[in-house]
C-alpha cells in the first residue's frame, strides 16, 4: 500500500476553484489510498464539499488566505504572495510532506517559486518546462524548455537533453529515447554557436542517445523521442502549432456552412476532425510538468476543464512514482563522469 | 506596354530543368510583354523546347556550364560556382539586364550570393526571407525571416518589421499594415532584451503601425499583418507548422483504413481535407522572397512542382511592378528620420 501525498493549489488557474474542486473529488475517490492536501480557502472549499455532500477521508485542507492571480507578475509574487496556495503547496513539497504537487496557476510565478522554494537537483541549473506532443506514428515526443527560461546557453541545453531523456525513458518505457536537439537544418555547420556547441557536449556522451540536430516539422516525424530547445523557440513552436490546430478547426466549421455538399460532407467528418483536434490541441496536453526540481511539480493549463486538472493530478502520480527526479540527479551524475 | 525582364535558374533545384522549363514555357505564353532571360545548359533548355516544338520570341539563353547543387554548402559556392545559372542569375539582376529574378536552388546558396552579388538595400544591414502564411479569416500574414539570418540584433529585427511591412502593403493593398514582434507573451516585460529592445525603437516610430508582441498562436489569429522574429525562430516556427499540416494529413489516411464506418467518413471529407491542407501545408506557400536586396529575388520551393516555379515568377513579376525593393528603401529613410 502507497503511503503518497500529493498537494493541490485549489485556487489557481482562471477558474480556480470552480474547476479544481471538482477534479479534486474525482481523484479523490479513484486514488483513495493516495493523500491529498488541499492548499486554499478553507471556507471555499468545505462550502463545496458540504454542498454537494462529498465524503473522503483521504484528504486535509492546508488555508491560506491568498491566490497568486493570473496576471501577477512572478518578481512580486515572490516576496508577496507567501500566504498563497501555490506558495503553501510548494513549501508542502519541499518539506517532504508532500511527494509531488499539481498547479494550473499563473505559469511564470509558478516557475519562479517552484525555483525558490525548491531549488534544482544537483549538477541542473534552471528548472525546464516540458509535454509531451502526439507524433504521426501515435507515439509521444517530448518537447523541452516550453517557456521556462527564454534564453540558454549550451550547458543548460545540455542539462535539458538529460532531464528529457529520463522523463521519456519512465513515461515511454523506452530505456534508451532519442533525443535531438532543435535546429533550422540537420547538418553540423548549421544553427547558432549555442547549439553547435551543445550538440558537441551530447556527443561526447555515451549514455545519452544523442542523434544530432532535427528541424520543426521532424517534432511529429517520429526521428526522436525527446527534442530539446530553449524557453523562446520551445514555446513558440508549440504556440504556432496550437495556433495552426485551431485553425484547422475554424476552417472545418466555415466550410461546413457554406452549401449544402460541404455541409454535410463536414458532418460526416465532424468525429475524425474532432480526433484529430484532440490530438493537435495543445489545451489536451495536460500535465506539463516542470523538471530538474527536487521534487515533482505538474502545471495543468490555467484555462483547463477539470478533467484536465485531473490528468495533471494523474501526471504528479505517474512522476512520483517513478521517482523522476532522483532519476535525473542519477542520470546527471552518470553523464557527468563520462564527459571528457 | 512593359519592357520588363526576368531572369530565371532553369537548373537550380531537387529537380532542375524537368520543374522548372515546363513552368518557364507557361510564364513564357502567359506573359508575352515579359522578356525572360533562362540561365542555365543551353543544349538542355534548346533540346525541350525542340522536343516540345515550343516557340516563343520573349526568352534568350544565358548559357551556364556550372550549376549549384542542393547539397553545396554556402561558403563553398561563392568561390566555386561563379559560372553557375544562380550566379548569373543574381549578376543580371546587378547589372540592370533583368529586373528581377526566380531560382528553386539551394536557399543557402541563394542567400549568401544575393547577399554578395545583389547588396542589401541603405539602411538595411541582412536580407530576410519572408513568406505569407493564412489566417483563420482567410488573409495573408507575412512572417519573417525564415532563416536567412540565424542571430539577430534589435536593430535588424526593427529594419525586418519597415520591409516586412512594405511587402505587406504592396501585397495586400493595405497601406498601413500591422506589425507586430513574435514572443513568449504578449506583455512588455516578456522575452529577451533583443525583443524588447527592438519593441521600444518601434514604438518609436509612428510611420510603423507596430501593435507589440505577439505570441506563436496569433500567427493565424488575425491580430496582427506582419510577424518579425529571427530566422532560428522563423525557421522552426514554420516548419512546426508544417510538421503538424503533415501530421493532420497523415492522420486522415490512417484513420480512414481503419474500419468501414470511418473509411467512408474519411473518403467523403477528403476534398474538405485537401482545402485544409493545400492552405496549411507550406509546399503551398511558394515565392518567399529574399527582400531588403538592392533587386528582387524569390525562392521557389526546391521540391516544387511546375506550378510552384510559375507562381513563383508571378511573384517576383508582383514584386518588380510593384518596386518593392525601391520603396523599402524609401520606407527606411521615413522610419529613420523619425527616429529620436
Amino acid at each position: 500500500m502507497s503511503h503518497l501525498t500529493i498537494a493541490l493549489d485549489i485556487m489557481g488557474g482562471d477558474h480556480g476553484p470552480h474547476i479544481t474542486l471538482p477534479a479534486t473529488v474525482n481523484a479523490l475517490h479513484i486514488y483513495p489510498d493516495i493523500q491529498f492536501i488541499l492548499c486554499g480557502d478553507k471556507q471555499v472549499i468545505e462550502n463545496y464539499f458540504s454542498r454537494y455532500d462529498i465524503h473522503a477521508d483521504n484528504y486535509r485542507i492546508e488555508h491560506c488566505d491568498q491566490a497568486v492571480e493570473m496576471d501577477d507578475k512572478p518578481s512580486k509574487v515572490l516576496r508577496a504572495k507567501r500566504n498563497s496556495s501555490m506558495y503553501r503547496m510548494l513549501e508542502l513539497v519541499r518539506d517532504k510532506k508532500a511527494n509531488g504537487c499539481v498547479s494550473a496557476g499563473n505559469t511564470g510565478a509558478l516557475m519562479a517559486m517552484s525555483y525558490m522554494v525548491l531549488k534544482t537537483l544537483p549538477g541542473i541549473d534552471r528548472p525546464a518546462l516540458i509535454s509531451s506532443l502526439p507524433t504521426a506514428q501515435h507515439k509521444k515526443v517530448f518537447l523541452l524548455d516550453l517557456g521556462a527560461n527564454v534564453s540558454c546557453d549550451a550547458e543548460t541545453l545540455f542539462q535539458f537533453a538529460v532531464m528529457g531523456s529520463v522523463l521519456a525513458a519512465e513515461e515511454t518505457d523506452n530505456p534508451n529515447p532519442r533525443v535531438a536537439l532543435l535546429n533550422v537544418g540537420s547538418e553540423q555547420i548549421k544553427g547558432n554557436e549555442t547549439v553547435r556547441y551543445a550538440s558537441k557536449l551530447l556527443s561526447d556522451v555515451p549514455s545519452l542517445n544523442y542523434i544530432g540536430f532535427v528541424e520543426g516539422n521532424d517534432i511529429f516525424n517520429d526521428v526522436t523521442d525527446v527534442v530539446v530547445t530553449d524557453g523562446f523557440v520551445g514555446n513558440i513552436a508549440l504556440k504556432s502549432v496550437e495556433g495552426l490546430g485551431k485553425l484547422v478547426v475554424n476552417e472545418l466549421k466555415r466550410v461546413s456552412e457554406k452549401n449544402l455538399m460541404t455541409r454535410i460532407m463536414a458532418k460526416i467528418a465532424l468525429p475524425l476532425f474532432k480526433k484529430i483536434y484532440n490530438r493537435v490541441n495543445p489545451d489536451q496536453y495536460n500535465g506539463a510538468s516542470l523538471i530538474g526540481l527536487r521534487g515533482t511539480v505538474v502545471k495543468s493549463h490555467g484555462n483547463a476543464k477539470s478533467d484536465a486538472f485531473f490528468y495533471a493530478i494523474k501526471e504528479a502520480l505517474q512522476e512520483v512514482n517513478r521517482q523522476v527526479p532522483k532519476k535525473i540527479q542519477e542520470k546527471m551524475e552518470t553523464v557527468l563522469m563520462e564527459r571528457p
